[in-house]
């Protein structure tokens, strides 16, 4: 049997097929289309396409499995909010599932996705507690708690990117103050970079029209003094959150997905020991490590939503 | 048949008889004695004493819980590390098993017990997530995942006190700028009321020769304005390490214990509205309620440790 997975976005939708032992056997990419009823159209015609070019009968799949950026109901049957999307108290499972009868549709929230994935088939194979923060435009992430997706004690979800680094510091997306997302985002870096080049005309980094995460991490790796600068203290910040994080539920790995992450050894090198040295208990902390999936995550963790490891 | 909970302290041991309801049936306290044998000793004349003054057979014991103040190994058969108590590296339970032929010794971390204690007797009855956060000399606590004690995903323990609310700020006892407990403890709020004395030599607070955390509460419960500031500040700070619990674990409930938690509704009554205004899911977070066990959380914890709820 075979295992639909399927990452919606508010540009594309991704799609793939896996099998038994959660290897990806093929996949494809489709423009999202509004609408709950538009979007389960196009799905269902993605879906068909891509089985017929790859041999597999529909009567082959299992299950499909969603993963959307939203808030979902606890029962996993409705997408609460999702602004990117336009979905706002939509049904979504029930809307596909009446295009595939008799085949199970499951919902999760994206980055819960990315964690599950992580979990059967990358990072976290075999922990019983893991955490993945993901840096990009926010900070996002998933927790595995007793070996499942724990998804908040009442479902709202854990917020990995809205405890507190500096209370009262810069202002968050969520309205406060000094959460870890206004630290620890590409956004966070991007900004520090444009505050720096203002000051420093000098820097490389001023020479960029328009100042990203990545030219600030390009400007860093070539030895800008500026651009070095923010990085470090991004790294800071980083290793803060990181601490949090490792000082709280003491997870047997911690990995770090998102953009920022395409940095490597640049970034994982040095925030190894500045991580250690703010952990409670320094050198007995869990591991740190890359996400593995990447891109693919949450279509690989939608298609494992099957299994149902969600700690109720 | 009872359960026998003993909570050990560097000054005092204190010894509870439970029966099958949780109730607390008699209780008694004896001086601590140091060396793992020694401590063992006046354990079981204490023990012995208890149970023939309320008419109790040795028989009728189950099981013997202990919580002290310190980190435990993962199995509860070691001390790792109890400073207050000069243990290190004693397998207590074993040594105590010796003194009381048949019946099973189990031993935890004191904030873990009063957090299962809570559990099966308090403010998480019914509970699946929740947390304790105890202010007191430091802030400690313990935390409910999935109905059992979680003691961290290595069983190093879940270091509430030890997540990052101002990154950089003032100094911790373990090493760190900004932690928690460098804001919330029983030890901060004396802190800045003697800043603020120092500062402001009319206030009330001024006029003590030592000042501590109730001094601060009492002066700012009569009006005194430069206490009332300081009080004020303490809460906000309180509320801002609440709101990352909520965010991140999402609670069903979060109980506040610990000296500072004397302060009764002049602390809860203002924490409520400043922890929803920083929670992610405002309205819809889990409730915020005083601890109920009070100091006898630790021992009835210890007595409950038999029922093994401890997150593996």
């Amino acid at each position: 049997m075979y295992y639909i997975g399927i990452d919606i976005g508010g540009t594309n939708m991704k799609i793939g097929v896996l099998n038994e032992d959660a290897k990806l056997c093929c996949k494809t990419s489709i423009p999202f289309v509004t609408g709950g009823e538009q979007t389960a159209d196009a799905l269902r015609d993605g879906i068909c396409a891509l089985l017929r070019e790859n041999g597999i009968s529909i009567s082959e799949i299992a299950s499909i499995g969603i993963v959307i950026p939203g808030s979902i109901d606890s029962e996993g049957r409705t997408v609460i909010d999702a602004h990117n999307l336009g979905f706002h108290n939509v049904p979504f499972p029930g809307i596909v599932e009446k295009r595939f009868e008799g085949i199970p549709v499951y919902m999760a929230n994206d980055a819960d996705g990315a964690a599950l994935a992580e979990l059967y088939a990358g990072a976290f194979i075999g922990c019983k507690t893991a955490v993945l923060i993901t840096l990009g435009t926010g900070v996002g992430g998933g927790t595995i708690l007793g070996g499942r997706l724990f998804n908040g004690g009442m479902h709202h979800g854990s917020e990995l990117g809205h405890i507190y680094l500096i209370e009262g510091g810069e202002g968050c997306t969520c309205g406060n103050l000094g959460c870890a997302e206004s630290y620890c985002s590409a956004t966070a870096l991007a900004r520090e970079g444009k505050k720096a080049a203002a000051l420093h005309p000098e820097s490389r980094l001023a020479a960029f029209e328009k100042i990203d995460a990545r030219c600030v991490i390009d400007c860093a790796k070539d030895g800008d003094p500026t651009a070095e600068k923010v990085f470090a203290e991004y790294l800071q910040h980083l290793a803060s959150l990181c601490a949090s994080v490792f000082n709280l539920l003491d997870p047997e790995v911690l990995a770090i997905g998102g953009g920022v992450c395409g940095a490597g050894d640049f970034l994982f090198s040095p925030l190894q020991q500045l991580v250690t040295d703010r952990c409670f208990y320094h050198e007995k902390r869990g591991r740190l490590v890359p996400a593995v999936l990447g891109n693919d995550a949450g279509m690989i963790g939608a298609a494992m939503l099957h299994r149902n490891a969600i700690m109720k």
